[in-house]
């Protein structure tokens, strides 16, 4: 099943897509994803019976129309971001000539993030300054059901409703002295974008094992390929654990998205990280500054500046875009 | 006006109080608070007219039932907590023999917290582990309508709809480990709890003077009075000042909470700032503990156990309360 939310107020209007993405229909269960995943267990029979009408024709729908959808949840009561590819965390470490503490490998590092508006897959990124180092951060996320707190792995991957990508959009030149204070992020995270679909684990094949997405993560930037890494290689946690991290101490309510941190796969130098190399390339621009750093000195690659567009998308092994395409620009604004 | 949501699925089901508290009517307009914070300026003039009808006894009501009611946001899109009582900072920091940086009493220090799911006022406080370290901390915060990126503290004031009063529940001994990772709380805050009122600036009277409350917020431990520390003093950034930090580079969503961080008067010692000898207490216990510390060397008041009690309420000059109590025992759970 795949869902979308059409921009429709402040919470959209719930849509279900057809399998090649041609079309898509409103969705007569629910008006909303966060009504649907409030009362999951009841409506997702429903809302299937309607994707299959959809799917075979006895419901026509119209075309389907990227641009005018919103976050599959415009704004959602939780957005906690891991960082599970551990290769990237080492390298903002070792950039900086600092050591990866042990425990990194073994307990996830995870953010509570902004959510109360998030920006529509083709929205773009307002800046008002460019000194600030917009950087794009492509991701893959989960949307969950109620979990309650002290639950397994186990009990957190069967919680798993929806799987969509994420724009983790982010100030990198407004993250050190934030972080030096030791709260986290806040004014170094503006809001996020996720691609125009969600879907359900089963409708992911085999790019989805349950635990995680396999299948390479395609960055665009201004129509260059930048980065295709692998969001199922060098996953130290996955998403179950990440969710059960995030439940230990309390309670996570339906329709909570828990992300998976920027997807780096590990690569041995910066020539041959690089796309044109036939590396991997880079999930954010900071990485491939990282390489420049640690090889060179220096980072050189700029961050996003106004006009940039970036485009994050993935594919199945048929090449059909599997969630749609996150293709943002950044603005002055 | 005072409103209030009385448990009821999610969201609750918005109710209007009369002013002495006695009694509550559900509201007609809208039946969430979401929904009224969603729509403010149509909706909020009807809910005034029902309020008027209430406390003129037109509309009859009901007995007010402060353990009926959910938190006023039951979960919120936004949950965004500054620590306004910079003293509190510096007390955390002398206790560790650690300088506070100057910047602290200049560039708000905030954390994104977890909203998805909020304890009622009156709900236990489930803690698996009394090792975590539980306490309480007892602070103000405002309930906001849209916010644009880049407002000025004129426009965040403005855009401040209800205050209200919250025990931002913290696990003392998770935070070390946590904060040392460098992205801010996760585990180590639970989910917090409003009180049963959220009530609009115009309706605090002399209270709020458009930019900070006034007055002592009473915290009761066990039947005892632990803290009176008044709301309005030594607040180094003021809510609109919070509100704009917070706005810096992202637009806010409607419904979203921003707190003040825990109430701190500054004081002299350990034996001046007892409420016994005439002090004004404590908003929560680490700031005894670090008191204890810095002149005895170390923590002697536990940390919340299985069995506890806190209660936290403000009283107008007629000793009558203002937001309702929070009222919540720990459990083993």
């Amino acid at each position: 099943m795949r869902l979308a939310s059409r921009k429709d107020g402040r919470d959209g209007r719930l849509m279900l897509v057809c399998r090649d993405l041609s079309r898509w229909a409103p969705a007569q269960a629910a008006p909303t994803l966060q009504r649907a995943l409030d009362e999951w267990e009841r409506l997702s029979p429903l809302l299937r019976e309607e994707a299959d009408a959809l799917e075979d024709g006895r419901v026509a729908g119209e075309p389907f129309d990227e641009a005018a959808c919103a976050s599959p949840l415009p704004r959602a009561y939780q957005w906690a971001d891991g960082s599970a590819y551990v290769n990237h965390v080492e390298l903002v470490r070792k950039a900086r000539g600092a050591e990866l503490p042990p425990s990194f490998w073994t307990d996830p590092l995870m953010y509570q993030g902004g959510s109360d508006r998030f920006l529509g897959p083709h929205d773009p990124i307002p800046l008002a300054d460019e000194s600030w180092g917009c950087d794009f951060e492509a991701e893959v996320c989960v949307i969950v059901g109620d979990v309650p707190r002290g639950a397994t792995a186990d009990q957190c991957a069967a919680a798993i409703r929806l799987v969509m990508l994420t724009n983790d959009v982010s100030l990198r030149n407004l993250i050190p002295a934030e972080l030096a204070k030791g709260f986290g992020f806040v004014q170094s995270k503006p809001a996020s974008a996720f691609s125009p679909l969600a879907v359900t684990p089963d409708s992911l094949g085999a790019a989805w094992d349950g635990r995680k997405l396999h299948g390479p993560l395609l960055c665009t930037l201004n129509g260059e390929l930048f980065g295709r890494a692998d969001a199922g290689v060098d996953m130290t946690f996955d998403f179950p654990t990440l969710i059960a991290h995030l439940a230990k101490t309390r309670d996570i309510g339906a329709g909570s998205i828990i992300g998976g941190g920027t997807v780096s796969n590990k690569q041995g130098s910066l020539y041959g990280s690089s796309v044109r190399n036939g590396g991997a390339g880079y999930s954010c621009i900071a990485e491939i500054r990282m390489y420049e750093q640690i090889e060179g000195g220096a980072p050189v690659t700029p961050f996003l500046r106004w006009g940039d567009r970036i485009r994050i998308e993935m594919k199945d092994a048929e090449g059909r875009s599997i969630f749609g395409a996150i293709d943002q620009q950044v603005v002055k604004g």
